[in-house]
């Protein structure tokens, strides 16, 4: 844990406004501000008004870049140095190798060996040095232990981190300046890094947005963590979406006790659908793991809600498009 | 041939700067204003900074929204009720369909039996009335004057048509508003109705900007044409961009010939290479006619124009998405 996470975690979460405003001034000379797209006949389907924020236009294809370009860029100059190191399943992986190359620092990074192809060779193109190891959090936090020891190297974890956190949260300044009437925000969750500094955003700016995770059932740590009320980790997962595996942690699980609305959960049948309906309607290459929010709207436990509360505007992350197009091909898309 | 074009042909070329704001202002409640990505990435390859119009996210999933909205919506009111009816092998038809769909007219569509399944879908999901025709021209235009006189539907032409040129033109007052710096725009030809409207707005607001077609060497009436000085049609054509294989008409050639700074022409294999490329780096959907912009840039042929003459600034119009992703898969992408 750093030291500015648990600074800020004395004030209350590992984020704030303030915080998500200062990572939007550090990063904003190097991510992209993601595009909006809508489409009237995702509409129909979802009977309310979808807004897809793009992050899968982002830098490194996902918006993990976000809070990796954040982090790198918060480093002291003499720690800088010695460079990062993180583990990761994949995008994270990336962002942080491409931050670390874009301001000239060496990136070590701990990838499970099950990782998909492109998000390996997308550490690979940014130059990052690579470990692999096996595919449970413990292995890899192993791993990434001993790595550093070796190198000096400062830890970046890929959600577990105020930084990361406040980086992702941009994400909400963006978009309720691009659609400023949203009154509900649908999110992806897996260690919940994305979630937190999305809800913590959107929230301080307009306290009434709603916010729903969403999640694959065979990775529900999330909603069984909300329906206890305390946190539980689920330690095997069954989900074609890649980046959706990971859990909760010590300081996302406070903002999605707390803050999130409610957690919906997807079928595989209905992920794969959604990343159907992002290829031939909304025309662009989505991860699976980036479709479960559309997944979710058109579900029917959402669409249950939004027979008793009606919800104009929704706003919905598509996380990320890093996919091997193969296994696309496989779901037979 | 329609009256308002051959009276805008008499001051000159079949659009104008005015008839193409005329058209911003008429389609501009229907159609979206498109996003511009870009990625560092790709303009390393290019040697050169990219900007990718993107038609692929325009209703319909192609440009051609923009001109056959503006001719439908220029109909008078006694020629509309009774529909509109074109021939097309996919986009303009779905276009149509749709434009007609949302001003409540029928639409009649001549297609060729070999177009897309997508693209026939597209129509049929606008409520498009479809007549099956052979591939050839000659066929498609039989077939279209027989419809035609069965239900005295105007005939609203895929690009020979001034409404048309101007619609699609609208893509220049949008494409420069949001990257003024442009100096050069690459344009996949074929009938000519998208490059001619292009040309006619960007020339008018910037008189120094180029203008390069971009076309398959299977289907290179352009190219025959701008080396001949005089329209060649090519009534044989082989390229897997389906969407490129009309040739020029009376009212573009002109624009072309007059206007269009150099064609560059891009082999099968540089095509799929580009679609590929807008996959896996940019993340959109293309149909393999809208990634032949990127083809030209990327080819011997522009680079080597490039090395002469520096443009730091080129516009890209991935003309649209409709593709049937089970030929993709067969293209190993």
């Amino acid at each position: 844990m750093q030291v500015e996470s648990i600074a800020e975690e004395k004030q209350g979460y590992a984020a704030s406004l303030a915080s998500i405003q200062e990572a939007r001034r550090r990063i904003s000379p190097f991510a992209h501000v993601t595009p909006v797209l809508s489409s009237s006949s995702l509409n129909q389907r979802a009977r309310t008004n979808l807004y897809f924020k793009c992050e899968l236009f982002q830098k490194g294809g996902a918006f993990k870049f976000r809070g990796a370009c954040n982090a790198v860029l918060s480093l002291p100059q003499d720690l800088a140095s010695k460079g990062v190191i993180t583990h990761s399943s994949g995008n994270h992986a990336a962002a942080i190798a491409l931050a670390a190359k874009m301001h000239g620092i060496p990136a070590f990074v701990v990838m499970p060996k099950n990782a998909p192809k492109c998000k390996v060779e997308n550490v690979k193109r940014y130059g990052g040095k690579i470990y692999f190891s096996e595919p449970m959090l413990k292995s890899r936090e192993e791993v990434a232990l001993s790595v550093q020891e070796q190198t000096g190297a400062a830890l970046v974890h890929p959600y577990n981190d105020g930084r990361i956190i406040s980086g992702q949260g941009t994400i909400s300044l963006e978009l309720l300046e691009q659609i400023p009437e949203l009154d509900a925000i649908i999110v992806p969750i897996s260690g919940g890094g994305l979630i937190s500094g999305i809800t913590i955003a959107a929230k301080a700016i307009n306290p009434n947005i709603k916010i729903f995770a969403a999640e694959p059932e065979g990775a529900d740590d999330a909603a069984q963590s909300k329906a206890a009320g305390k946190l539980i980790i689920t330690p095997h997962t069954h989900t074609i979406a890649d980046g959706l595996r990971a859990s909760l942690g010590s300081l996302t699980w406070p903002v999605v006790r707390d803050m999130v609305d409610d957690v919906v959960t997807v079928t595989e049948e209905e992920i794969v659908n959604a990343i159907q309906l992002c290829y031939e309607i909304l025309k662009v290459v989505v991860e699976p793991s980036g479709a479960v929010g559309l997944a979710a709207v058109l579900s029917t436990q959402f669409q249950s809600i939004l027979s008793k509360q009606i919800y104009k505007h929704v706003g919905i992350v598509l996380s990320g498009g890093n996919v091997d197009l193969g296994v696309l091909g496989r779901l037979q898309i």
